[in-house]
């Protein structure tokens, strides 16, 4: 496996990335890894670390993509960005895929522009993991973001590529896939929705029919398909009321007095489990599917174990021929 | 002030329904209340209660509207239920607001088909109150549910419309709009909200751009302008997360043995605070805007004091000429 690692973009970039990809190669034997950006500054982080010299390269790039750019600019003007430099050697060479924790936007139309979409497929989307409540389980939105206005016809294609990455990403052996909607009863939708329904009835897939975002985190569904926008609006929902719960229970906590104060003492492990059972940074990063080689977007907080999960999956997820797959699915 | 009580529908109903409203009438020496629904089995309960026999009336109706009927057909067909007898005496007569915890479809039929639309508004919204993490501070969703396919020129009827409800409902006096999106960035949205929100900017209100879903319960805007699909996404996700996590702590305690058994008895007082502070039963139901007279459906598990609240938000929402003011908006 030859894992291509876009070392510029994240916040705790290049450190977070060059250390990730040591602590991946150290683990996986069989992995090489490639490190793209500025030959200088990574040398600089490698010369601390200890590591098989022939599992590694650097991939020189002088320029980087910020969040700050317009990604269609980027791709197109910043060819000396690691981020481009990356897509070019990914789509030429042999390598099996590409890490980032850079530009989102840019990412997708990267991927799309220089790495191409699988034949039938008519979007790349983007496919992060949500942590549900059920141990070991995890749900799959496809998609969350990247394509905010949808026919029907690419929910089916998003729920196709979805069956295939989960049961590559969990092994799960028939992926339930849901379909997110106003209600769970078949009648309840909008437009888009009840055409889905039905194209997704006749698909083929365990389709379960449509789930409510009550069900978002509550392990319900493998796979949750809806439009990018919707997708959106779930996933950022369920990360605020998470975040701005824990802003409740200290403010609570703070007027609470001592027994309170005692009592959070007392459950800190408690809370800080279950604030770990919601984090994906030991699950893997959000996957872009559709496009003729594995991508993987990193959080842009990575730290160097999320970077290092998110390596060994891009690299599980091409050992498992996702991208093969995806194409026989929509073929 | 001259309120409908539908006394059918709810979980809890008749019972909860003819308390809240005696409730509700005790509090509030100048209101009048009738209830509607089976006579008997609502003096049966009148019975056991002490209140001014001035304040209120019983409006016999032998037949009630279920959950599980289809809001169309039961407005249509079900004549003697305690909903559309409730309506008619609404439309006929000089009420000034009815509440129901029944069947929300059927509200939101109901009202449009005999209550009738405010003159130039399109379409009933369903807006109902979100709490957030600031004190005393609420948010409303405009729609969360009535309209799941919307034309932009819908989504800014519905902002004229929560900019009324919340002067009225919470004394604010130059609302704080945000348009729902997948990005605050202005050039993020969907085809429908990137047109929205142009016409929100014109529109005079107090705009304040996009808002991510993010913003649900953290109090950044007053009105949250989106489609009824993605309303009701949004909300259900809120719900469904707050719900979970406390799964979760649960479950962290049972694994966490004494000192996490104790924490958590020292703590009961504080996240139950937490929990009271998250829940609207003492806040209100959830208004249908754009008729022409004041709507509200309390939840449909409420007890007597959630319907005790929503009688007094129905009269206050009269009182204020909520409906006048939305017709002068819309023009």
């Amino acid at each position: 496996m030859k894992i291509l690692v876009d070392c510029f973009g994240g916040d705790n970039c290049p450190k977070a990335a060059v250390e990730g990809a040591v602590l991946a190669i150290n683990e996986k034997k069989d992995l090489f890894v490639s490190l793209v950006g500025n030959k200088e500054a990574i040398e600089g982080i490698l010369s601390n670390l200890s590591y098989n010299k022939n599992q590694l390269d650097i991939i020189d790039a002088k320029d980087a993509i910020t969040n700050e750019d317009n990604p269609i600019m980027a791709i197109r003007r910043k060819k000396e960005s690691s981020m481009v430099v990356a897509f070019n050697k990914l789509h030429e060479e042999d390598y099996d895929g590409m890490v980032s924790a850079g530009n989102t936007g840019a990412l997708l139309t990267g991927a799309t522009l220089i790495v191409r979409l699988i034949d039938g497929v008519s979007r790349a989307l983007l496919v992060p993991i949500v942590p549900t409540i059920i141990d070991g389980k995890y749900t799959v939105v496809c998609d969350a973001g990247a394509n905010v206005d949808c026919k029907a016809s690419m929910l089916k294609e998003f729920a196709i590529m979805g069956d295939v990455y989960t049961r590559s990403a969990f092994g799960i052996e028939n992926p339930k896939i849901g379909l997110l909607s106003n209600g769970a009863e078949e009648e309840k939708g909008n437009a888009l929705t009840k055409e889905a329904h039905q194209l997704l009835k006749e698909s083929g897939l365990n389709f379960v029919g449509n789930i409510e975002a009550t069900d978002m985190v509550s392990g319900l569904v493998d796979v949750i398909v809806c439009d990018g926008f919707d997708g959106n609006v779930a996933i950022k929902a369920v990360e605020g009321m998470a975040k701005n719960f824990m802003v409740l229970v200290k403010a609570g906590v703070k007027k609470g007095g001592l027994k309170a104060k005692i009592g959070a003492l007392l459950l800190k492990d408690t809370l800080r489990g279950v604030k770990k059972k919601m984090s994906t940074d030991e699950v893997g990063g959000a996957a872009l599917l559709g496009v003729q080689k594995v991508v993987v977007k990193t959080h842009g907080s990575s730290t160097e174990i999320p970077f290092k999960v998110s390596i060994l999956q891009t690299a599980k997820l091409a050992q498992d021929k996702v991208c093969d797959m995806i194409a026989k699915g929509i073929k």
